[in-house]
């Protein structure tokens, strides 16, 4: 089974996606295939031994043949010669934010008919906007903490949010701590609001709780259920985009997380509810808080930096496993049943 | 301004879409370019004189030139010749049902720079799961019926709904009554439920209140919100594929439903809450029961018929418009700082 990826994207974590590419490069050994994709939407075939930082920073990139999509299959070179086919079983949606996990490229993929580890359309959207996934969250039986949504231009001299300050503001649709922000006092909301207002046009506020317990979990459905390891993330008041993105990297085991049985069990159930069947084909790593021994949601990282790799004891039997999970696309069979009744209606 | 349309799709609509099509051919004097997307996925331009169902029904549409898409154009021929640019300003995607109106093809237009009109992905993919439609109107302060969903394979021998028979069971995921069914009495469920779950995994099941007032409000948001007339729909018992089918190629205005104003501006009022901005770009259609006074959602649909010219008392005003008001895509300008800051970190 050759494994390719495709990565980069019109995107603000565009080079986390580069990050993630380059360290997953390195535990997979059956991944061959490098396709970055471009922010002006072309994508390039990338050598192996190309995948380095500096191929992108310096726009050398531009240098490599041009890959387009077709049907069951993406192609490279043309021109003069006869477009040659990419030998790639199953790609990983590696794209990160805006592009790859806004449901913009699992669709491009499911067009054209390609075999892809990722969330599916509706999977994506579902937890690429925070609020939908409140409401989806709420909807599987799994608790999150109570927010407010604000849109840009909104009139916010007389709200009242239903919590006590410090609260933590997040763009609604961004990942990877962007435009995230912590306000600790009412005075202070409009100037948190604009620096998130830079990444879009609606926001969503939470409590911020100082040292709440976080956990995260990653894992997949497979006929059964496979999990990683719950890992207790280090953090300082909150990951702020610099060392989340530092994150990305990371291909070294981490520690399990020092909590009970049924703590990790009450983790998994979440999982589960979340994942349900919408996440099929994906790994995702769902990231959770801890208050009062209650489990909440914090987010859905449909396509974690560098796969969670680190939180799995064999990442590459994880990844064979889920290969063989992948789901297809239902086929339609027309038979202009419709369109020939109609004409036969009317005597044509 | 020179409009294209896309249509066809894999899809239990395809030939809805098709009917749909040769219908906005008769009103929209601009509308110039069609191209067809067959169930495999290949696109063909197809001549104005050859829109007829029967280019499609008979296979004869195999014989046209191929389409490509390509960055910001659609190509078409190539070989020994240099491909030709479609001159198209922007494309309707009328693809009904799967690959058009759940998120498929909005994706794929985004991601080519494309302009076009229609729901972009999330509004596809909360107006094309009936789940995420009642959780989503409920957030936005709209009110839907009651409901329960069940997965195949669920236990329902000791099922209690919480609402009375009859009840009306739908697929979760299709559009236009395919696999919709209602059901006298629990005895019958069962079979019921077989019926939709040939359409889909997972279906939702409300009261079946017979002789509802139905009403059909289109409209877009351009500035201002612009809406059609309301509209009562004649219906059997319900409007089921057959029935709705042929509504779709209504090109003749239909009265206006008697209704007070003040119920206009409550059908209005739920539309604007439903439409919000995540519909920006999109002419929908919301249906409407009106129960007791209050007004609830039936659904949302995001690539009406035959774009509900029929409701509009100027159709290509309405279309010009609307095409004035198009979402633009975020472009993100990556300067790979942050790979730069790791280079540095690490003295290279």
């Amino acid at each position: 089974m050759k494994l390719g990826i495709i990565f980069g994207g019109n995107s603000y974590e565009h080079e986390i996606s580069i990050v993630s590419a380059i360290s997953l490069k390195k535990i997979l050994f059956n991944l061959d295939i490098f396709i970055f994709l471009d922010t002006d939407r072309t994508l390039y075939l990338i050598p192996k031994d190309k995948m380095k930082a500096k191929t992108f920073s310096s726009g050398e990139y531009k240098k490599e043949k041009i890959v387009t999509l077709s049907n069951s299959k993406l192609l490279v070179g043309g021109g003069l010669f006869k477009p040659k086919e990419i030998q790639a079983d199953i790609y990983i949606n590696g794209i990160h934010g805006q592009d790859g996990e806004d449901g913009t490229f699992s669709s491009v993929l499911d067009f054209y008919n390609l075999n892809y580890i990722g969330p599916r359309v509706q999977a994506s959207v579902v937890s690429y906007d925070k609020h939908l996934t409140k409401l989806y969250a709420k909807e599987m039986g799994v608790k999150t903490l109570d927010y407010v949504v604000i849109k840009k231009g909104e009139d916010i001299s007389n709200i009242k949010l239903p919590f006590d300050y410090p609260v933590i503001i997040k763009p609604t649709t961004l990942g990877s701590s962007i435009g995230v922000n912590i306000v600790e006092s009412a005075n202070d909301l409009e100037y948190g609001l604009d620096i998130a207002y830079e990444f879009g046009n609606s926001v969503i506020i939470e409590p911020f709780i100082d040292g709440v317990k976080e956990y995260n979990l990653a894992g997949f459905r497979a006929n059964d259920y496979y999990f990683s390891m719950v890992e207790e993330p280090q953090k300082a008041k909150f990951l702020d985009f610099e060392k989340k993105y530092m994150d990305f990297a990371r291909t070294e085991q981490v520690f399990k997380a020092q909590i009970s049985q049924d703590l990790e069990q009450k983790l998994k159930d979440n999982f589960i509810n979340i994942y349900n069947t919408i996440f099929d084909g994906s790994l995702i790593r769902c990231d959770f808080f801890v208050v009062d021994d209650e489990v909440y949601l914090n987010e859905i990282n449909p396509i974690p930096g560098s796969m969670a790799n680190y939180l799995f004891e064999d990442f590459s039997m994880a990844i064979d496993l889920l290969t063989n999970y992948l789901p297809m696309q239902n086929r339609i069979d027309i038979k202009y049943q419709y369109i020939d009744a109609i004409h036969s209606a009317k005597g044509k």
